[in-house]
């Protein structure tokens, strides 16, 4: 979805401290060894309605199992994060370092530790360096102009940070949601995460505010795929602070739906970011599914597309191997009529009826020499629509993930 | 399983004209650009019993969905193939031209077309030059030597020709079982696709013939993966043709396991040499899940190990980074209690409990640097268990896969 510029305003230079009242910082706390800015904390004046999305992995790691907890109570008011170490596969001991974590953040901020929620990317199986956090959390200062700080310090091999923010008019009221993610990189070559934090200043029901959430990360950031490895940190959370003075948003609000699609805009932007800064990617590749049979397998077909590495490769030499993307989606498990199927690489119809045009390769590869990649898939069974994003699948990926760095 | 050498002979250089009564042959038909043979039949004296199993692709090729058609009937003599072009996305007209390729192989061998099934393998969506197969069937000789050169001419970026054969007793007579497979590579960039042919003197009840493939490719074929790709064209023939003059075998015959267990030792012998001719693979990865709820459980966990990307470019590299394992265990959608699972790269035991033994890398390091790297899971639950096979992620994958060769 794309917004018109009646409805929202995208801010310039927006950040996870884009909203009233959010303010952040990071520093170098010695957990990466390139000594780059590791640990930070994100922190509302007030507390918030603080909703969280977390990875489905069965390995899930401490800092998930212990936010996932807190947020059993959809209130928070701060996260503590550190790049550098993902604090999974470490026991029962990695849990105590999470839980110390929060109570370090807690104390320095000055409010109670059940407020505070963890989020740690890095390598896995090792034990987190508690004691670099409890030297350096206490010198750590955070500011409203903090964001790009704290996107920085989530970053791991993540060549630019991702940050997005928009206001929109609630009630008369100018309300903001400004937000930070990093993306599926690595470090000390061992495992991705996805990390995004929402702040808005919009007053937000709990119950609207999960809904809404789920219902966007499931369009946007669910539909993102570098290469079809789920981390044990994924972790997504909203924290809403009311501090707009805007009416509390409940999902029959007027402004509820124009709250929901101002979030989409923050994430579409933000997915679209974590996509084409994918490892060793060197395109963006945008698919859309239309008229398939339901909502879910348009879903389905397009992730499918996006995660195949045959495809992921073609696009990188630019190969318009359409049988690729049938393939993908026959693999899916949707419901297909190979007859029925067509294909568009960009503006070129290369399939119809489930057969080639008959459209000269070189014409069809013009439309993939871009770092953009758009392909549109018409099933031609139903009304369901999705889109999903993802990257190519160039030597550098290989280089970057196998690189044995000890 | 492995075979015990009192229960089987592998014999040397077999191939899919091991058994009593199978000829084959191949010659270059043009269909490859490469001018490399690209043409074949592989055929029985007699009649058999016919089973196939088949690509699961919504997408199915033509001659899948005729091969399919025709096995309503489990009785079949002959397979025409073809290597350079997969007859996929190729609409009717496709499908014509695989009851064509079927009506000429069978006017040649003097058989009903209908005891003729049809392989196709290669780029997708191009129509097939069916006036290459009239041109050049009729002048294809085929003997019972002739199986190397159908194992040639079914490659498409295979770097070697991939063929087995076992002898065994049953009831007090010599059984062969002989077999070709192509493996999981790209012609003209395009298309991954498994081909096998298993051909056997055993005689074969229909019923029993079909559990006994369906079991043993579930445990062999279906355990690889290079790329996650499946293609639109996987086929697996098992043809029977009776002549060793053993007694017919049904499921409850004293010797139908034996049998069974024989048929995988050759199909396990060749999903190896699948995997470990990946593309671009310069290492076979081999996992075994033990330990698991349920053996469905070992398989799903077994295949997202040797499927993840991430790992698959850490095997290149030799790094030894447990952590990729257990984050794609957990995230196959498996039962996990992550404080019981336990792994083993090599010989050494890297996690115990869902925390890292303290292993030093370097020895974890030295079990991956030969050419087979093996890895053990135990999720130490239940009784089930399962193994896969894979290969590493290197750069020849994305080269080979992203050269735009028009």
């Amino acid at each position: 979805m794309t917004a018109t510029s009646e409805q929202f305003t995208v801010l310039t230079d927006g950040s996870s401290t884009s909203a009233r009242g959010f303010k952040a910082g990071a520093l170098a706390a010695g957990i990466k060894p390139s000594g780059r800015p590791d640990l930070g904390i994100w922190a509302s004046d007030v507390e918030c309605v603080a909703i969280g999305t977390f990875t489905q992995n069965a390995f899930a790691a401490a800092p998930v199992l212990l936010s996932r907890e807190r947020l059993a109570n959809p209130r928070a008011q701060a996260v503590v994060f550190n790049a550098g170490n993902a604090n999974a596969c470490t026991g029962d001991g990695g849990l105590e370092v999470a839980r110390e974590m929060s109570r370090l953040a807690a104390s320095h901020l000055g409010i109670a530790p059940e407020l505070v929620l963890v989020a740690s990317t890095g390598i896995i199986g090792v034990p987190l360096p508690v004691e670099n956090v409890r030297e350096w959390l206490p010198k750590l200062e955070i500011t409203p102009e903090g964001g790009h700080a704290a996107a920085q310090a989530i970053m791991t091999t993540d060549t630019r940070i991702k940050e997005c923010a928009v206001s929109l008019d609630i009630g008369g009221r100018e309300v903001r949601i400004g937000a930070m993610t990093k993306g599926v990189g690595m470090i000390y070559p061992n495992m991705a995460t996805m990390l995004a934090f929402i702040g808005t200043d919009a007053a937000l029901e709990p119950a609207f505010a999960k809904s809404a959430l789920k219902r966007v990360v499931d369009r946007t950031f669910n539909m993102i795929t570098v290469d079809g490895d789920t981390s044990t940190n994924d972790s997504c959370f909203l924290l809403a602070n009311g501090l707009s003075g805007a009416p509390t948003l409940t999902s029959d609000h007027p402004d509820a739906e124009r709250f929901a699609r101002g979030l989409e805009v923050v994430c579409t932007d933000l997915a679209r970011k974590m996509a084409a800064d994918g490892e060793g990617a060197s395109k963006l590749l945008e698919v859309e599914v239309t008229g398939a049979a339901s909502e879910a397998d348009a879903r389905k077909a397009a992730r499918a597309v996006v995660g195949s590495s045959l495809l992921k490769a073609a696009i990188y030499g630019a190969d318009p191997n359409w049988g690729r993307v049938f393939a993908a989606v026959g693999n899916s498990g949707v419901r297909v009529d190979p007859g029925k199927a067509a294909l568009w690489i960009g503006s070129v119809q290369v399939a119809r009826d489930g057969v080639s045009t008959g459209v000269a390769k070189d014409v069809a590869s013009a439309e993939m020499k871009g770092n953009e990649v758009r392909m549109h898939v018409d099933l031609g069974l139903g009304s369901g629509s999705a889109r999903a994003w993802g990257c190519d699948l160039t030597e550098g990926y290989v280089v970057e993930n196998s690189a044995y760095s000890t």
